[in-house]
């Protein structure tokens, strides 16, 4: 077969990462290394080179945008949501940080033999509310059933597509100089809801999973005129790795004020006990928008509006092109890093 | 949480099948049942409720097809083909059964820790050469890493968007009365196939995959003004449990006959060994088309143009809806079943 006269050059030295490891899928360094060197010279195009959220491409006078994710997290149920909400919300959002309004959504799940098939109804039953609370079809599916013990329980990945209704151009590419930072609500909670239920912690009150739709209030945000350059969901990787992201596209630097995230006081006390960095946790229901300063506080309004505890975290400079910079609450300023390994693996 | 309430009313009776089996995935009728009882009931729309290898919709002008599917055969390389290459030429298959130009692919990776790099790279490689020949681009995708023990080496998800770019109607609802049934080639071949590699077997020749992308044919077919009422591929549960489903999809009968159904004569052998039926056995690069009986022979001489070895090997009728009935070699005729059970699995 052809394939095998490419096996020698792989692009990931062999002597560094022989085998793959938890931390590629992590969000982090390593992860963003493997789509840097294997990915995307692997599929090059001008879609999968933005390194946006989605793919972003026309049909006849159709303007769309296509994306994917899979979901892996454990447990299945959690305070909050499921692997269920998860997957249509995930993709919801995806779809949503890409400016358009989510239509359709495809789902592939690989069942191992054994789920309880209350299980799986459960899930389902979790899909079917949340795609229509989101309001989007689920067109269509494709299970698969791998063997006791080459699995765990339910995978389900989901695809979707939308539709790009207005001109702009929202993308890492569109972040200006000058331009104001908002941050959607509360930041570490999914993390933490899932660590809590792994390591059985309890706290005080159950702290729960902010997975949400996000394209109600985007498509208000959109639709009220403001000139939104660039949005991001938190996922993987949390406000610290997705900032880092856009800054390194957009070859322009990032500030932020610690004071100015808000952290619910319960997630900060797990992080301390826990020695996570709420900065660096995954969210499923929070997002950052990158808007030029003068329409800052129209942004924040609309989102108020939509019930989101949106707040404005910083803003956009030329002078450390790449890098995302953080003042600290007792004053002094820091260059925020990837993770360069695996905080919780299979958070989504 | 809300979904628990569902719970109780679990629409597969839970005390049938309490848990998931290999069956529920393979193709058969507890697949079909599955996919009956639970998945669309949940999810009812009219894109899912065709039944088709992919939804169809509208977005503006453009006329979409949308499909996806997940790949966990075992093993990951085969002769012939391997789970890169399968991964892509199947989803620009399901896209061609719609009618479909395939466009934009996506990509959702489920890696177990463990998994050799070079294996990924040679997957990856696959994946990147299957896409050029296919003349699709992969535009978006998705990396996960689940713990050692807790998955197979990769599962693959794709999801892939095609332009309908013709006024047909190409779905088992257009199947009518006097439709010839045209069958692309030889069947059976990917399942003796991966099934010779598991168990070790060696034949005088090496058996391989019929794996292929077969948007080149069925463009070129549509294009012609063949008035095309339904296309199909033959994936799980094979060229009888595909029939079966497009008789019971259109309502109407479907004869063929056994010797007209090319089966190369090495597969024969095999499955006589290993106790399969080839008209169950999954293929990855074939398809049936159900064209007027007067656009029979364009057709045939059209897909023969395209180096396929096409046949006639059936037609429909209105006597026995919803059944596919064969005439043997020795001249009864008998009633085709969807298996119960499981042939093979993680056969795709």
């Amino acid at each position: 077969m052809a394939v095998k006269e490419f096996a020698l050059s792989c692009p990931v030295p062999i002597s560094d990462y022989p085998t793959v490891t938890l931390a590629h899928g992590g969000g982090g360094k390593l992860m963003h290394d493997l789509i840097q060197r294997m990915m995307l010279p692997a599929f090059r195009n001008d879609a999968l080179d933005a390194q946006h959220d989605g793919a972003v491409f026309s049909v006849g006078s159709a303007r769309l945008a296509f994306t994917t994710d899979s979901y892996v997290v454990r447990p299945l149920f959690f305070p909050g949501g499921d692997i269920g909400s998860m997957a249509v919300n995930g993709t919801v959002n995806d779809l949503s940080m890409c400016g358009a309004r989510p239509l359709y959504l495809s789902c592939g799940m690989i069942l191992e033999e054994g789920l309880p098939m209350e299980t799986l109804w459960r899930v389902v039953e979790s899909m079917r509310i949340a795609a229509a609370a989101a309001g989007v079809s689920l067109v269509t599916g494709d299970t698969k059933v791998v063997d006791k013990g080459k699995g765990d329980g339910i995978f389900i990945n989901t695809a979707g597509v939308g539709a790009i209704e207005h001109g702009l151009t929202i993308a890492p590419q569109s972040v200006r100089v000058g331009d104001a930072v908002i941050l959607s609500g509360d930041v570490g909670r999914h993390g933490v809801a899932i660590m809590a239920v792994r390591e059985g912690l309890e706290f005080e009150t159950v702290i729960e999973s902010d997975c949400a739709p996000l394209n109600g209030p985007v498509q208000k945000l959109i639709a009220s005129g403001v000139e939104v350059h660039c949005l991001r969901d938190l996922t993987r990787g949390g406000l610290a790795t997705t900032l880092i992201e856009i800054a390194e596209s957009s070859k322009l630097q990032i500030q932020i004020e610690e004071r100015a995230v808000p952290v619910r006081e319960d997630v900060t006390g797990a992080c301390e006990m826990l020695g996570f960095d709420p900065l660096y946790l995954a969210n499923e229901g929070r997002f950052i928008a990158f808007v030029p300063v003068n329409e800052a506080d129209r942004a924040l309004e609309i989102l108020r509006g939509e019930e989101l505890e949106a707040v404005r975290i910083g803003e956009v400079s030329a002078g450390l092109p790449g890098m995302v910079t953080m003042k600290s609450r007792i004053g002094t300023t820091r260059i925020l890093d990837m993770l360069s390994g695996e905080q919780l693996p299979r958070i989504c």
